[in-house]
Formats: structure tokens, sequence, C-alpha cells
């Protein structure tokens, strides 16, 4: 088994460095707070926060979803691992403008101990913490365990909505209101072809059959349904979708995808996926979108949420009502996801 | 050797099905002109026109460089080959608005040959062409032979500004002036560690020792100046960009890079190398300018100009004077490229 070649220093330095460059990357936007987060520069007074974050590994999330109109500031955890409770504490205290912190970020056993710990931490010092998970990966645990779910790509809509919300959210119960509905309007499902490489060995995450897809795996190579021969973009595009379409069904807490909805879809590269392969992907996913008389509102295509070269794809799909509509046509910009106002189309 | 998988359906017709979701990605910006070439859906009367192209395999760009502010239209050719004079012609027409067509594209022989017989095919119907060539590679020839080097990632910076500047354009000239000078300030040095695959075949495109570097390989694996051996960020770095510095130096069409210049710096990601390699090594990079009092006016950084999942890195140096500063502040909006006004920093 070869061995990763990685531009790298220092294995052991590897989430500092990155972070360093992020802070360059920001431009100014940004700084590096503490031991490892990033805030904004300018947080308004009042404003209630959005603090995301996880670790490090899979960028540009998370750290790249600070920004205008999007998170206020991440948490950021060494390669595959969450942000310890001090570096929570640090980065909810840099963000905090005294109108309470809503912690927005994905389902893992790790994060939510941690960020759990720095919740108390804040609330020691009379900073006012809500915790919104995220928990959109279908395929890790069925609907009536949805609690248990991982959160992969569809956390970058849901911190474009909630972040937009953010800049007019009277108080962190309305903030988290929204976050609450993001976070249950967006399901994802994902596969793999081959594995990412940890940083510090080289070596691949998973293994898996040359001739074969792993379906709904995680970003970090956790298992999934199973494993599927591999096949076309036109054949698993559909087949993933069913899986979305069929939790939306299956779920009594929101109401079926249907004729008429409005959709955003993102079409995620786990990391070594080409846009090519993406893009041939959203083709297929527009059909199926398409005979459904389901709207895409709009389109967000490229390596977002990944792992490592990883090569995958994932669906995310949101569905949007007036009031999400119209936070997710807000401009926002960051390393990770930057648009301008309104969709493609309006200009 | 193993074969890559690729999430595609048949082999001869990836370069047609990605512009296809391409269509969809830009989400009623663009449409599908011809046999294969993307255009603006909203083009001004009498604005001067500003078409890019080239092979597809590469994406985002080529044809995700077209949007707001950005190129009016794209003529794209199948993987890995040019388009040929009919699609450049198609797509000429399309984006003509009766003001002159600016076709800026990298210097492949390939491409010069159609596009310059689409250029025919467009003057023998009055409309006017006039071709700047983007040849940014520092590595793929001596500055003495500029004119046979190839156009790599320095294309983003290079159309960025351009597309700007077509916004007010008086006339062609005035463009092509432009486009002249935004190629002659940008320098870009590349290397490669691991080959792409040839998505019809699944077979890599070219061969490297497991502990080398391919010095200043192209974007489909050409040979650079030479192999070394691998080593980390931070040596990699700075003899990288020491190459762009001096070629400053050697060109006696322009000024050496000195302190107190403003620039523009892309870290481009050849396709799987990670966003975490590029940002590790845009905090190198900023520490190389900053000692030698380079002031990073922006950056870009992430997979841009790829070579399916290649892994690899490019930087890429545009000088900016004040001229060029309004016109990269500006903002756009693409698949490939997207930033709101100003720098990350001005909110």
């Amino acid at each position: 088994m070869s061995v990763q070649k990685k531009l790298i220093n220092d294995p052991l330095k590897v989430a500092d460095e990155l972070l360093e460059g992020l802070v360059e990357a920001y431009n100014g936007e940004c700084r590096k707070v503490g031991t490892r987060s990033i805030v904004k520069n300018q947080i308004p007074d009042n404003k209630v926060a959005l603090l995301v974050g996880g670790g490090a590994g899979h960028e540009p999330i998370y750290h790249g979803l600070v920004g205008r109109n999007l998170a206020d500031g991440a948490a950021c955890g060494d390669i595959f691992a969450a942000p310890p409770p001090n570096i929570v504490f640090e980065a909810t205290e840099a963000v905090n403008r005294g109108n309470g912190v809503l912690y927005l970020y994905g389902n893992y056993a790790g994060d939510v101990m941690n960020f759990d710990i720095g919740a108390e931490l804040a609330e020691d010092e009379d900073i006012d913490v809500r915790t919104v998970l995220i928990n959109d990966d279908v395929c890790s645990a069925p609907p009536t365990q949805k609690g248990n779910r991982r959160g992969i790509a569809g956390l970058v809509p849901i911190v474009k909505l909630v972040g937009a919300a953010s800049q007019m959210a009277p108080n962190l119960e309305e903030l988290e209101k929204v976050a609450i509905k993001a976070s249950l309007e967006t399901r994802s499902v994902g596969v793999s072809m081959s594995p990412g490489s940890i940083p510090a060995t080289g070596k691949p995450t998973f293994q898996i059959d040359e001739d074969k897809i792993g379906l709904g795996m995680g970003i970090h190579g956790e298992p999934g349904v199973g494993e599927i021969p591999m096949t076309t973009a036109d054949e698993l595009t559909p087949k993933m979708l069913d899986m979305i379409v069929k939790d939306f069904e299956d779920d009594e807490d929101v109401a079926p995808l249907t004729e008429g909805d409005d959709i955003v879809l993102v079409v995620n590269s786990l990391g070594a996926t080409t846009m090519m392969e993406c893009l041939i992907c959203l083709r297929a996913a527009k059909d199926y979108f398409n005979s459904r008389g389901i709207n895409i509102h709009d389109v967000v295509v490229g390596p977002l949420v990944t792992c490592q070269e990883m090569t995958g794809i994932s669906f995310s799909v949101t569905r949007v009502d007036d009031v999400l509509k119209k936070f997710w046509n807000m401009p926002c910009q960051s390393v990770c996801f930057t648009k301008m106002s309104g969709r493609y189309g309006d200009i």
C-alpha cells in the first residue's frame, strides 16, 4: 500500500498550520483567537452569535464557513478530532456580544461532549448558549433514531441559512428555531469509492474493493448501509436521491418532499472526485427532480465537505420555504462558500 | 496499476454531459449554445465580449469562468482537447454584440490553431476578433521564449480582471490592452506529485516515483524542469516562489517584483491535493512575501485549474496596480470563482 504524498511540514502541527493559512485566506476578515479558533473581526454589538466547529482535515469546512452572513466563529479541533472544551470556550467568549451564542455543528460523539463542556464553561461566565446538532446523513441511522445521525455536507446549506438569519435574529431563541427548521429540512446521502489518508501517516482511512462503492459511508470512512457494485452516474444518482426522498416521507417531523417544493441542492465532492463527475451527477439529479415537479431553487457544487483525497460524492437537499429562501438569497462570503445576492440567475 | 473509479456514464460523452450539468449549476445565468459552448443569457448590447475556452477535464475551468463580471462565454473542447473551430465560431457569434470579441485562453498549440480558424470564420461574418494568449507557466519555457509558455492557473486572475474590465471597456482595443497587461503581470509555477487519469480509460496521465515531485509539470502531465525529492510545504513554497520572482526579474517586458508591490496570490490545487495542504503552503507563501515587503492584496485558494485527481499545487502571482486593483475588487460570480466586492476584509 503506497503512502500518500502530502505537502505538509510537521504531521503533528497540520491543524495549527492550516489555520494560519486560513487566516491569510480570509485576508483581514477573520483572525485566530486563543488556541485554535477562527473568529470574525467585525461582529456587531448585541448580535446573536453563531459558532460552528469540528475536527480539521475536512477543509474547506468547518472553519472555512466563518465570514460575511455566515458563522461568526469556528472552534477547530485537530485532524479528525473534536475541538477540546477550552477551544470551544475561547471561541464562545470571542464571538459573544451579550445576546447569546448558538452552537451549530455536526452530530459526532466527541464534538457533542466537548461543545457541551464548552457551553457549561460559557454559562459559568453568564454567556447564554443553545445547541442545534446537524444530523443530515440519512444512511447513518434509521428515521426513528434520527438523533444518532451524523452531520455531513448538509451543514453547508444549514450554516449558510442560519448565518444569514443570525444577521437579523432578535434573540437566541429565534435563531435556534431557524436552525432547527433548516436542520429538519435537510437530508444528505453520500457514497465513497476510495479512501482518503491520515495526514500523520499517509495511510488510508479504510479499504474498499476496486469494483465497489460504499453506500452511505461517513466522512471519516464510517461504514454506511452497505457496498454496492461500481456503477454509472445516471444509475447511482437516482438511487441516492430516492433515499433522500423516502426519508422525507418516512420522517413524521416533516412533510414529504412533493411537487411544487423548492429545494437547494448541494452536490459535494468528498475530495478527489472531480468537478467533472459532480457536474455529470448534477445533470442526472436535475432530471430526477424535474420529473417529480420539484424545483431546484439553487445549486452548490464542489468539494466543500471533504475527507482528504477520498473519492466519493454526496447529495444534500434542503427544502426552502419563503422564509428560508430569503435567507438563502442573501449574499455570503467565506473561504468555503461565497455567493452574490439572489441565485446565479438573478443578475 | 489500478484503474481510477469515476462517476461517469458513456466515457465518450463526458464533455457533453458535464456541460449539461454546468448549465444547471449556473441555474439560469448561462445556457448551452450550439455544439458545446456556454454563453451568458444577459450580455448587454454593444458590450465588448470576452470569450474563453479550452479542453474539458480541468473543471471548474474553463467553462466555469463564464458569469457575472467574468467571461461572456466559453468554447468547450472534448476531454483534454481544444474546441474545434465550429464551436469557437458558434460561441463567438453567440457572445458578439457588435463591438468585437476578445479571445483569451491558454497557449496550447491545438487551442491556438482552432481559435485562429474560429476567428477567421468570425471575421468572414464581420465580427472583429482579437486574441490574447495566457502563458503564465514560468517552467514551460525560458523568458526569452515566453511565447512558447503554457497557460495554467494564472488564467483565473487574468480572466477575472479582464472580465471586470470588459464591463466598461469602450472598445476591443482597450480591452485587449488590459488583457495584455494582466497576462504580462501574471506568473505561475506548478508541481505535481501524482497523476490524474484519463476519464475514458481510467489510466494515469503520467508516472512519477513515490519519493519525487515533478517541478513545473503541466496540467496534462507535460514535463517540467525536472524532478526533485519529495519535501515539506515550507521548503517547497519558497523554491517555487523564487522562480516566479526571478522570472519577473529576468523578463525585460516587466518591472521586477519589488518591495511595496501589490499582488493577487492564487494557491491552486491540481485536483486531489487537499485544501489543508493549500492552506499550509499559503501560510509559507505569506511569510515569503511579507519578508520581501510585497503586499498580498487578495488571495484565492482551492482547486480551480485541475487535471482530474492529479495531486500537486501551483502558485500564481498577478501584480496589480491601481487600475488592475479596481478591476480585481469588483464582485464576480461563476461556478469556478465567486467573490463579493472588495477583498475578504472589506465588509
